[in-house]
């Protein structure tokens, strides 16, 4: 067990022929150096911890570290925790080790090597277990992943996941469960892979005016989205190269009608907004009909076209969250976001703009998350700590039909005198103001390119159900939202 | 004073009147949940906080703030500090007051409303004042910064400071004074401005093989070389024009001669590999050289040029700072980085690339990168913990002569037979292998392109040396590296 010093913890010693004495200051405490003598004003700080910490630990502490799935991310976590085990040991002091991984199936091949010993099927006794002080859940999912890292947290242990279904849908269960425990539970992973872009959140902007969020975050489809853009390929090649590139899954429902990342939107929004937002408040909408001649116009118009997660809070706190196809600026920084990788684009007012850009799945990046995460939780647990949420408030949810956006909209019509008087006398009734139109002759009949002004999905929505009505319009299409300043 | 709950604390309560019942937890410990109850492997963990620490607190604790100086980022922080006041109390339990600010001319006019009672000049008693909890430091250079950062240290007070040309140079023996007195010393405006860099590499990249960091952290630089580029200005106007528009010094040595990039580099190195570098063992060479010629050459064979920080560590643990223009491949992510932004590149074995993109400077991104890290250091001061950075190593330092790159030269050259053959034989006695070689006419001279491959900075400089020399070369120019896969 890992305690904090001076508390009739039992520490567990790095057996004596490993325990170089690397010179470092464990974390935990100040080794070597004297605390100052404490004058009238500090008198009533909390004093550092001892320092008889050090006297404790002649060698290094040993973290016992429990994995739940030895999938992708489970066996290059545990790859990237050998190699990396001297580093971390000279930066905090403490020996991460794994000392037990469930799994499914014992027999089955592994990306790594692995002593049979270090593999059970009970992952209910490895969450149980005393011997393990902190738990890596990478098996996705949520069962039994809920019932897992709740046991874990009973048990005193902190939890280190990737599973954004969980915490999309059971977040405020988990980070309460986290808080009465008093240990974390930390989650960059589930986010955007090895992005670190919760910690950012969580803790750098803790205090900043957050507006507004727009992010790419499925590899997928922004893979599918790049070579339809770049090569002309329609949506289904596109999909097809992915699959045989091992970017999308055989059923690649989740990622192409938007779910993952909508699951990923709900969780940036609680913790930009520290708002309660679960998967179900999110809307959704894939890529799966946009057409080459959707990213030809949008391209010939100086824009491209990105699946983007939007979280946006209002004025009066209320937050909307979406995720939805996007026509986005060429000059806009998520415009250069290309192939698999995903990026983050956070508008604050303080702040102004940033942006958090790299791979947002695969198994080493996101072992390199679960890694950050696990030396934290192991830090802290030392140290006698941990970081809480706070409680997320519970806020409106605003639905599509509230926001706002400027919309992209092709209209095939019959090329007759009147339709165009027809046609932009829909928009008007319904107080959708026009910036930009454009007309072109496609033998007997028209084609109508309009980009309007900021307007209301309602009142859009409104708009193109009469359009479909009107006789002279044969077809609605290429309806996109343009999003960016 | 905040402190942890338990240990006798004198907390201090906020007015009856202003401390209203928000139903957030503090982040000090579990205030309604009760701890479930330890079993025998928790049961020698640390316990979480007691819950009494609930009890103690009704109201809201305060943490008092010290500003040492009230320019462009002081006066940003007390505005943004009195915005935010509610939201940061509502995730933190804590409520921010700034108690004092030390200046230097008590009449000056200020960008804040400031009532007279606040402001002081005497910054070693605000350091020492029993009152005040938390110290910020904005107003850079080493003297007298250094002694009072130190005299608050060694009073218990968490430090925030924004001075990177003091850390660069002292940060070693300031660490080492915030860990022997048990308190933050928190830094993320001193390096990329808002771009929450600091704490991705101090934290979330803690157990990231990371092998090089490449930076746009000067936006001063990255302006008049983007107006350069895109406008082809030379640098002299775009030197005025950032001058006229704020983003240059009437003075602009530090910032074109690549010293505010060096300094910067200096600590990003000594973050990303745990190792003490300081600003005197960067290279740094500045853009006051850079032609037009430069950058139209660098276009047309697909490149941009930016000032770059490169930070590297090798194999063996020695590790090269350095900071010059170079050629950026078009497609490489910085490329896009334009204007006074910034952005930081990070290449881990693990996580691949990330990169993060933003303010680097100005009042507001400033000051919201300083209250991110005052509400950790206050979160911390009240749990009585702190965050350390851990002793940094000492590591080689390689000189820019042992460095590698790619290399682009021109030359002016003498039309006649046998040049080509005379140059290139200097290039090859050299072992700097070309990758590629332009000629073009010019009258009677011509001029030679080379681009090389990956060769090591001596090679190169003695090649030039070299070429100097000979009687057909008119002029060595162009001369940049060339950098990024």
């Amino acid at each position: 067990m890992v305690g904090a010093g001076g508390r009739g913890h039992r520490a567990r010693q790095a057996p004596a022929g490993g325990a170089e004495p690397l010179g470092l200051n464990p974390v935990a405490g100040p080794a070597a150096m004297p605390v100052p003598s404490p004058d009238v004003s500090s008198s009533d700080v909390a004093a550092p911890p001892s320092p008889d910490d050090a006297a404790d630990e002649p060698g290094r502490a040993v973290v016992r570290v429990g994995v739940l799935g030895c999938g992708n991310v489970g066996a290059a976590l545990v790859q990237l925790l050998r190699r990396q085990a001297k580093v971390v040991e000279a930066r905090t002091g403490l020996r991460l080790e794994v000392a037990s991984i469930a799994v499914r199936n014992l027999a089955r091949e592994r990306d790594v090597e692995l002593v049979p010993e270090l593999l059970t099927r009970d992952s209910h006794a490895l969450v149980e277990d005393p011997d393990i002080d902190v738990v890596v859940e990478v098996i996705g999912g949520i069962e039994p992943a809920r019932e897992l890292i709740l046991t874990a947290l009973r048990h005193g242990k902190p939890v280190v996941t990737a599973n954004k279904e969980l915490l999309a849908n059971c977040g405020a269960e988990l980070f309460g469960a986290a808080d009465a425990a008093g240990r974390d539970l930390l989650f960059e992973a589930a986010v955007a892979g090895g992005i670190p872009l919760v910690r950012a959140l969580r803790e750098s902007l803790r205090g900043e005016p957050v507006r507004r969020v727009l992010g790419i975050v499925n590899g997928t489809t922004n893979f599918i989205l790049t070579r339809m853009g770049e090569d002309g390929t329609s949506f289904g090649e596109a999909l097809g190269e992915a699959q045989r590139l091992g970017f999308a899954e055989r059923d690649p429902t989740a990622d192409v009608e938007g779910l993952d990342a909508g699951a990923k939107a709900a969780i940036i929004a609680s913790i930009a907004f520290g708002a309660r937002v679960v998967a179900g408040d999110v809307y959704h909408e894939g890529i799966s009909k946009i057409t080459e001649a959707d990213i030809v116009s949008a391209q010939r118009l100086g824009y491209v076209v990105k699946l983007l997660a939007i979280c946006e809070q209002d004025e009066t706190g209320a937050v909307a969250v979406r995720v939805h196809p996007a026509m986005l600026s060429r000059q806009h920084p998520l415009a250069a976001v290309r192939d698999s990788y995903n990026a983050v684009f956070v508008e604050g007012d303080a702040v102004g703009s940033l942006m958090f850009y790299g791979r947002g799945a695969g198994g080493m990046p996101t072992a390199s998350a679960v890694l950050g995460d696990l030396i934290d939780a192991a830090v802290n647990l030392r140290k006698g700590t941990y970081a809480s949420l706070g409680t997320f408030g519970r806020v409106p949810i605003r639905a599509i039909d509230e926001t706002t956006a400027e919309y992209h909209v092709v209209l095939d019509v019959a090329d007759r005198p009147g339709v165009l008087h027809a046609v932009t006398g829909v928009f008007a009734r319904h107080d959708v103001s026009i910036r930009a139109a454009e007309q072109e002759g496609l033998g007997v009949d028209a084609r109508l390119v309009f980009i309007t002004h900021e307007a209301r999905e309602a009142a859009v929505q409104a708009t193109l159900r009469e359009l479909r009505d009107l006789d002279v319009v044969e077809r609605v299409g290429g309806f996109l939202r343009v999003i960016g300043a």
